[in-house]
This record gives structure tokens, C-alpha cells and sequence, in this order.
């Protein structure tokens, strides 16, 4: 199950985006896998995708058309990625996105794709199309059906809803996400929709989509594979009555951004409590060093290090393996006299060896935690980076180890 | 059990090189736990480290004593790696080095000490210095004793013994390795100790020593975490009759090198092969790369990768993990219509997506073998690379989350 994952059933439905979903039969569940989102004509829109070279079709579409004019559409499909589907997954999702726009008066590049499932499989474009085509029904208040019709193999559907006061005004942001690892039998894995209804320049969507999606979707990590088809939309409806917010100087900038920033978080973080297999939710924090770029590659080493991982699973407050990690990621040199480590608020490694003060039942209390920090300070600067990830256990294993078939 | 690994009981010894082998008790089993090598007063030795900053004391004190001196004596144990140890652990270390030398009057510096095991417990040297002190009991003949005494957790010793002609002269290679990743609790792992009688220069012997090590420790990987102990040593005795062989034009040059490159890769990938719960033995070739850089990012990206390990642990034909992870490998320019990937002969991907020629039933003909070949064709360039692992299987979980009690 989910570490400490609820469920949200009722969202805040934000002004001028509403969703439509259905079921096209793309999978056998009960939910649905077309989930379309419809945006009013003052939308701003910004998106961060994957860095894959291998990205999908849709992506590569998404990326075009953002480039090209405003979105007015998102269409989302489940049950298959179309990716690794060479020139046919390329014209399919054309032919998907000129049909929507002729059934919704838009232009075909005010469309933006996405798909998430199986890769490698032709989209079943003669389940998707009589859908897409269909009077589609649309509403405010289907955020929750929405959450539900962008899973894939997620145990549970991940969402966001708040409303803070901008400007006296009141400003309300939702969102959604899916993901879990890269799963069964290929997922191609990561989504997330954020929506508000503030008035915001083109400008500031952009810099806050690309600025918050490094510090939360662009920091979790369930086993370093990056998918194919990774993408985060930021959409502002600028439905609110707020007065715009132009730069990082306007009035309400720094409210919008931190509620922003709550948003991305929890979804980027939902979906490591989800992750594959997951029993543990682990904050690795590394701090004092010289370039972010090193405090990433220390965190990242620590968090993919399936030596960490297993003893994380383990509850075991195996400190010579994170020291090791910490060791080999490649970060010049690196004195190891600076370096202190804690696990939550427990010294375990300072001086090049373990802390004088450590003891393994103070480690083991908090190794038996389901969330647990990771601190590591290497005593060479001020920079500091945080990423967020979860253990390695046999459900991971035997989740991505099951046939496709 | 090890993927098609045979136990080697029968070695040559090696003119010049004599071993004891003693049970200090460091761990609770009937195998030898301290192993010393004598090299005779000719013997040019060389070694190839840890790139981990947190490296052991022994292989700190092994470093500087290379570069003082000549080796005579090398002393490993097992049962404790003396790693994470800080001063204490240099101290003992070097105090061990010191009764060793005083026994057999030779100089401190030319000892090399080895330790493998634990990390973070101090050296049980009421055990081991005894032991150290005592008069120990020399033989040519007891290479196999050796290959069990340097072993930890792996399942089986791991030995190479062969005689070549070289110049009308019989040269003798033989060696041993040890490893099978960082193990249970927090195995500090890879040794290796290669010696031959051959008539070599020093410089000749170091230069084998680095570039064979390349092209076998270097390449090999159970679970990407480098260990803070890993250390491979070469010995030339020079008790052969050959003519010195002091540069690439030597005669017997190529012979020499291409036996000793045999036992390198035949004792890297014997640690593979014993890699935990390994289940398969992987070769991944990437080939018509740019660099040699970008073929090893490529390959352990490949390699590392948690989705591909579980597919080959699945015996599952999922090409859509390996495809997504040669495209998050980040190389520059990808152009994805050029990449070829085979499973021993089957193409499974081209022009970007599945192969037209693939079918299932071939895939999952080569991947129900024990021994897989990937091999992915990035048609940029004209260099290649080479590395070998294993899949990621429950029995990995098993043996890593196991608690250290």
C-alpha cells in the first residue's frame, strides 16, 4: 500500500478548465482511460517533458504545439504509451488531435497530447476514435473521475486541491498526477496536470512550471528510469479576478508561487508513496556543497544505490552503505573528515567513520519509521538539493518481474 | 547458485610465489579467513583500486607502499573490511603490516594489506595479530586454499590457472578473485590477485596491470555500487627464463598479454557469474558509438538499469526498458532511427521502434537462457564497449534487506 497516501474525492474546481472523460475499452477496468481536459480561451499553459531520447509521439507533439500556439485541449489516453511506435504512433496521435479539434472547433495544434501504458504497441486508434469524435460531456467538478482516469497501474489515484487569498482575491489551484515507477509491463510512467485560475503572464507560467517542476517532479525517483513519456502541464485559466502577475516583483507573485510550489510537492511526492512496491517514503538531503550539481549527484547516487534501498527495506540502519554511496558519487576531492550524516536527527557518521555518539538502537528507531530523512552534510559549501524516493523490496521485484502477458 | 562457474581445484603455482593461508577466527566458518602472499625478491607488482573516496585504510597504506617499494609480502583477511574505521583503522592497518615485517624481516613498506568484510567494525586484532606474529607455513601449493580463504559471501571460490609458451618458455598465469557485490551486512568486496613467473619490466607490468583492468574489473557490475575495498594486484615473479619483456615490441609481448587478459576477464566475470541471486549472466556490447565515454554510459546505464535487470530476471523479451534506457543515457544527439538493438542475433529494435523481423517467440527464446547477450548498435561513431552483470532477482532483495544480526 501507499505510505501515507489519502485520497482525495472532492477538489475545488477551478475557473475555466473543465474535463470530460470515458471509457474507450483501451483496458479492462472499471475506470476510465480518456480523460480530455477542456481550457478557456485566456489559458496559459507551460509544460516540462522528458529528457528521454527516446520520447514518445505524443511528447514530441506536445512540445510542438506549445511552441506554436495556446492550448485549448488536453487529451490524455491510458493502456498505451504510444511509444517506441516509430512514424504510425506519430500519425496516430496527429490523426487523434485533428479530430478532436474538428469535433471541438479548435485548431489541431491547439491540442496537446498525452498517453501512458504499454510501449512498443500500435495506439488502438478504432477503440480511441468513435470517443474522441462523440459529443464528450464536460464539466467543472470531475477532477476526482479525472484522477482516476489517469491511472495506470498507480494503487492509488494522487490529487491536489486548495484556494489561498491573492490579492483579496481568491485564487484556487488543482491538480493531478500518476505514476509509480516505470511498471508492468512498461509503463511509460510520469503525468502531472496542475491548474489555477490566476492571471498570470506567459512569462511566469513558464518560469514557475520549469522553476517548481525541478524542485518536486524533477526530484523524486523510484528507480532512476526515466520514462518516455514524462510530461507536467501548468495551465492558468486567468479566470480569477487578480490583477496579472507579471513578474517575480508583482503583488501576489510569491503567494501564487508557494501554493504552486505545495501543489507540484505533494503530486511529485504522491507518486513515490505510491511507488512500486514502496514501504518506505525517504527525504535524502544533502547539504554544505559547493555546487548543486554535486549535492544532486550525492543524492541521487544515495537514492539509486540498491544497497540503500534493501537495507531501507530492511529497517536496517546500515551506515556503511550509505557512506559508500556517498563515496563513489564521483565528486572531486571529497574530504571525508567534513562529511556528517544523520538519519533524522541521529549523528550516524562524522569524522570518516562512525559517530562517536551512534548507537544502533538509536539508528534502528528511526530506520523502523516509514518516513525517513537522510541528511548528509558534506561541510564543502552552501548549496543544498533534495530529492525524494523510496526503498527496494520484493514487491518491487515481483511487480516488474511478472510477464507481460 | 553462480551462473556456469566451475570450481578450479587444481592451480599451477607460480615460480616465485609461495602462500599461507590461517584461521584467525575473524569469522565463524571452517574456511581460512587470513591469506599472505611471499613474492619472491625479483617480483614487479601492480594495482589497480577503488575509485571510492570513503577506500579503506588498507588500500590507502597499499597505494603508498606502491609507490615507495617493491612488494614482498601481501596479507589479506576477510571478515572485516577496516573500512569507515578512520584513524583507528589506519593505525591497525599499519600495525599489522609491522609484525608481518618484523616476522619475516622484510620492510614495513613492503608489505600490501587487503581486508574484506564488514565496514565500520574495528579490527578484531586480538585475533588476527597472533595469527600475523605466528610462523606461518609456506607453499607453492596452495593456490585453491587461497581462492577459499579470500572468500566472503561468495557461494564459490573463484580461480584461473593456465601455462602458455612464450619464447620457447613455459609461463605460468595464475590467479583468484573474490566479490560478488556489496554484500550482506556491508560486504567491502572485489579482490583480485593475478601473478605469473613471466620476465617483465615494472613499467610493462603496471601498464597490464591498468589496461587489463579496464577491460575486466572495470566492466563489470552486480549492482553499481562501487565498494570501498575493491583492489586487484598483478605479479610478474621473473623467475622465468624469458627474455625481459620491456615494451609493446617485446617479443612474447602479445602472448603475455593476451593469456593475463584471459585470466582478468575470466575471474571479473567469475564474480559476476557468483554476483548476488544472480539467476543470469548478461553481456551488454554497445557498439558504433562516438566515444568510448558515451558506449559505457550507454552500457551501464543499460546495465543498471532496475526495469532491464528485473525483465532478464522474468526471462521477460521487454525491449521497451532497454530502448528507454539507451534514450535516458543522456547522450547528445541521439538520433534514435540509427540504433539497432539485438538480443544475441534477434533484432528486437530499429528505425526507432520494434524491429519489423521480431517476434516474441524469438525473444523469449533468448532470454529463457542463462547466458544473454544485448548488444545495441548506436550507429554514430566506430568505438565499442563491453560489460557484464546479471539480472535483479528476489534472491538480491533476500540477501541485501537480511538484517546484519
Amino acid at each position: 500500500m501507499p505510505v501515507n497516501l489519502n485520497v482525495l474525492e472532492q477538489f475545488h474546481a477551478v475557473k475555466g478548465i473543465e474535463i470530460a472523460t470515458a471509457n474507450a475499452g483501451i483496458k479492462q477496468t472499471e475506470r476510465p482511460d480518456i480523460v480530455v481536459f477542456k481550457l478557456s480561451e485566456h489559458t496559459r499553459t507551460a509544460g516540462i517533458f522528458t529528457q528521454n531520447a527516446f520520447c514518445a509521439a505524443p511528447v514530441t507533439i506536445c512540445k510542438q504545439h506549445l511552441q506554436q500556439t495556446q492550448a485549448r485541449m488536453l487529451l490524455i489516453n491510458t493502456g498505451n504509451a504510444n511509444a517506441g511506435t516509430g512514424q504510425t504512433g506519430f500519425d496516430n496521435a496527429m490523426e487523434l488531435c485533428q479530430v478532436l479539434a474538428e469535433a471541438n472547433s479548435v485548431a489541431v495544434n491547439e491540442i496537446l497530447p498525452f498517453s501512458t501504458g504499454v510501449i512498443g504497441e500500435p495506439l488502438p486508434m478504432q477503440k480511441i476514435l468513435p470517443v474522441v469524435k462523440s459529443n464528450l460531456n464536460f464539466s467543472e467538478s470531475i477532477w476526482f473521475d479525472a484522477s482516476r482516469g489517469i491511472m495506470t497501474t498507480d494503487i492509488q489515484p494522487k490529487g491536489f486541491s486548495k484556494q489561498v487569498e491573492i490579492q483579496g482575491e481568491t485564487i484556487t489551484v488543482s491538480g493531478i498526477s500518476k505514476g509509480s515507477g516505470m511498471i508492468k509491463p512498461n509503463m511509460a510512467t510520469m503525468l502531472g496536470f496542475i491548474a489555477t485560475d490566476a492571471t498570470v503572464s506567459q512569462e511566469i507560467i513558464e518560469q514557475l512550471c520549469s522553476e517548481l517542476g525541478e524542485q518536486s517532479f524533477n526530484r523524486i525517483t523510484v528507480d532512476g528510469d526515466t520514462s518516455t513519456n514524462d510530461s507536467c502541464i501548468l495551465m492558468a485559466t486567468c479566470e480569477a479576478q487578480n490583477k496579472p502577475i507579471e513578474s517575480e516583483k508583482s503583488e501576489g507573485y510569491s503567494e501564487l508561487k508557494s501554493v504552486l510550489l505545495e501543489a507540484f510537492q505533494f503530486l511529485a511526492q504522491a507518486i513515490v508513496r505510491d511507488g512500486e512496491g514502496a514501504t518506505k517514503f525517504v527525504t535524502i538531503q544533502v547539504e554544505a556543497a559547493k555546487t548543486q550539481r554535486e549535492a544532486l549527484d550525492v543524492a541521487y547516487t544515495v537514492a539509486h544505490s540498491p544497497l540503500v534501498k534493501t537495507a531501507l527495506f530492511a529497517s536496517d540502519a546500515n551506515w556503511g552503505r550509505i557512506l559508500a554511496a556517498v563515496g563513489r558519487a564521483g565528486i572531486d576531492d571529497l574530504d571525508l573528515h567534513h562529511i556528517e550524516i544523520y538519519l533524522d536527527d541521529v549523528c550516524i557518521v562524522e569524522k570518516g567513520g562512525r559517530a562517536a555518539s551512534y548507537t544502533e538502537e538509536a539508528g534502528s528507531k528511526v530506520m523502523a519509521q516509514d518516513e525517513i530523512q537522510i541528511r548528509i552534510h558534506l561541510g564543502r559549501g552552501k548549496e543544498s538539493e533534495t530529492v525524494w524516493t523510496t526503498d527496494l523490496s520484493h514487491g518491487y521485484v515481483t511487480i516488474n518481474a511478472e510477464y507481460r502477458t
